[in-house]
Formats: structure tokens, C-alpha cells, sequence
């Protein structure tokens, strides 16, 4: 909250630029979404990019800009807004255990090789990921949450977000990549069940990625 | 701070395991270090590592155990030492900005091809990060930094603490890769010259990395 020069108190302008995909941008357009905060959802078109790359931070997107002050780095931008939304965790304990979760599935989606050129490579590398270490992930997952409702503590964090951020666009590329792991394909519908996330999820423009 | 039975304050144990190298370790032994707060340095034999592997979440190091439950990640291990230090930032604006410098700094030493076996291709690899991505990162904190002492805000935070320790680690790689900016390594003279970082630089044990 900010407060305006009348004393009224005023919620900051907020203005999320990526491409027009979920990718690197999703998970702060749903905690955006979980939040019910307004925000300009700006998809820049590939053939603009390159003339409007220079304007940004190291050339990079997603950039929030709040109040116009320019915020970097996806994680980073997307726990600013979590702690907005009260969704970062209960305890220090419970955020660090958050911010670990986050991390560990981000260090899989780094792992995909969305760069590679040859689809027959691409195709046995891709494979190769999901047989050796999305197993390891899924069953780490697993453990984290237990037979608890959701990843860290009683109540939903950005982790569980994040889990279904990345599980749509897993299932993208395998698609039954987490049919052993019962549990967590429940956590997924109960992220989906949360109202505001079910009408963003029904909302949003849809892309393959 | 804990209670204990008898209701007085107890500081939580904090171990850290890791391998006899900076690395990943660092930035939270930094931490540690800044704030005084005691903390076990457990540092595995390469030997012991394949016996002890399995015990670790996701067979990974680092782990903090924070009187006995595991953290794991070293940026969200980072991240909470920092709160417990005070080094998160003033505002959430501040503490989204150090988030995003750990995260771009980060990405860059994730670039580092340590696993690269064959020297000749490791050199030019190595070469090549120096040349054609390091000054676009040094232009950016450089950038970042403007004129003020510390890379947020008006004192210091853990994002520059990393800098210091991502600052040793490329020296050790390309000797005068800042020497082209000043105001950087201003900053790192800076975070040498905090009593307690001094202290732990001169006494932790010797590591190429
Ligand atoms: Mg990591
Ligand atoms: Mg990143």
C-alpha cells in the first residue's frame, strides 16, 4: 500500500512484461491472480523484441515493473509478490523450506533443453530427464509433503503454485510424467481448486508453453 | 531465538555440511560469520562422500541442519541466515532487488563449465564466459551500484557479501576480469574491510574454490 498525496491509500501500479507464454512469467501472474491484484499482463510479440531488448535489465524478461521501478528475476520478482499475497510460508523455517522447493524445481526446468535444435536430439534428451531425474524430484516432492495437504506447513505457499506452474508444463512434453506419484497429482487439483487460480487457469491466453 | 524447557533462551545449533571448499557453502558461512552466530563447519572428505550421499536430501549438499531439521538449497539456506542477520534489505522493494542480484549472479557461476574434463575445451569455455558474458554482468551491478557504497539501498546486504564471494571464485579463474571496473571492486574492498568478514577470510581453511 502507498499513499497518495491526498492521504488515500493507494495499491502500487503494477506492469508484468514477458512473451506471450506462461514460462518464466507464470508463476507471478498466479500469485498475481491468487492475490486478486490488478495488473497490465504486457506480451511483448517476438518480432518487437529485438528492438525493445536494450531497454531492459541485461536484456531480459519477465520484468515487473512496480511503480514503474523496474524488478528482475523471475523467483525474485514472484516472492515479492508472494509475501503480498501472504503466500511465502508461516516461520522462517517454513519460507526457507518454500524458497528450497522453489529452487529444486526451477533446477529441473533449467535442465530442459529448450534450445536444442535437432528434435531427434531433443527428444532423447528430454527423455533422458524425465527417466532419470524427474523420478528423484517426484519422489523428493513426495516426501516433502507427506500426507499433508499442501508442501510446506497447513496452508498453501508459493511452492504448491509453483508446483502446478511446473506440472502444466510438464505434462506438456510427457504427459504422464507423474502417474506413480498419486499424491502429488492430488496436490495439483487442489491447487487448481482454488477459485481464483481455477478462473485465471480458464482466463489466460493459451499457449503450448 | 528458542525457549527451552526451563524457559530461557537458547540460540537454535546450526550445522553445515558440505565439501572442504568454498562453493556453495560460502555465502552461508559469510553469513554466519557477519552476524557471530556459531556454527558447526562440517566439511565431507571426497572419499566419505559416496557412503553418506544417500542421508541427504536428493543425495545434494549443502544442508544446514537448524537444530536438527534439514534445510536444503544454498540460496534459501543463504536467504534465512540473512533475516536471522539483518541483511535481507529495508523495504521488500530492497529485499526483491538483493533477491534478483543473488539470482543473476548466481547465473552466471551456473555457466562456469566446472565439469568440463578436457582442459583445452574448459579454457576456452571459460574464455569465452569472461569475454562475452562477464562484462555485460559487471556492467549491470556496476549499474546497479551507482555511486552508493553497497549494491541496495544505503547499507549492506547479503547480495553484496555474495558478490565478495562470487568476486573471489572468478579471480581465481581470470585474475583481472574487473579490473576494468572500479566501482566494483571498491565494493569488494568494502566487504573486506567488515571486522567479521576480515576475520573468517583469515582464518577458514585454504581452498582453490
Ligand atoms: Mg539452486
Ligand atoms: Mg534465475
Amino acid at each position: 500500500m502507498h499513499f497518495n498525496s491526498a492521504g488515500a491509500m493507494t495499491m502500487p501500479s503494477y506492469k508484468l512484461t514477458y512473451f506471450n507464454m506462461r514460462g518464466r512469467a507464470e508463476l507471478p501472474r498466479y500469485i498475481f491472480a491468487y492475490a486478486g491484484i490488478a495488473f497490465e499482463d504486457r506480451r511483448v510479440e517476438w518480432k518487437d523484441w529485438p528492438s525493445i531488448k536494450k531497454t531492459f535489465p541485461l536484456g531480459k524478461l519477465p520484468v515487473l515493473e512496480v511503480n514503474g521501478l523496474p524488478l528482475t528475476q523471475s523467483l525474485a520478482i514472484a516472492r515479492f509478490l508472494a509475501k503480498e499475497a501472504g503466500l511465502v510460508g508461516n516461520s522462517r523455517l517454513a519460507e526457507a523450506q518454500a524458497d528450497a522447493l522453489v529452487d529444486t524445481l526451477n533446477d529441473f526446468t533449467l535442465l530442459i533443453p529448450w534450445r536444442e535444435d535437432n528434435p531427434q536430439i531433443k527428444t532423447q534428451k528430454i527423455d533422458m530427464l524425465f527417466q532419470s531425474h524427474a523420478p528423484k524430484l517426484l519422489d523428493h516432492l513426495q516426501w516433502q509433503l507427506g500426507d499433508r495437504e499442501w508442501l510446506v506447513g497447513d496452508s498453501e505457499t508459493w511452492a504448491d503454485l509453483y508446483w502446478h506452474v511446473c506440472f502444466t508444463t510438464f505434462r506438456v512434453l510427457r504427459p504422464g510424467f507423474a502417474d506413480h506419484h498419486p499424491a502429488l497429482c492430488g496436490l495439483t487439483d487442489r491447487v487448481e481448486a482454488i477459485p481464483n487460480i481455477a478462473k485465471w487457469i480458464q482466463s489466460r491466453p493459451t499457449t503450448e508453453f
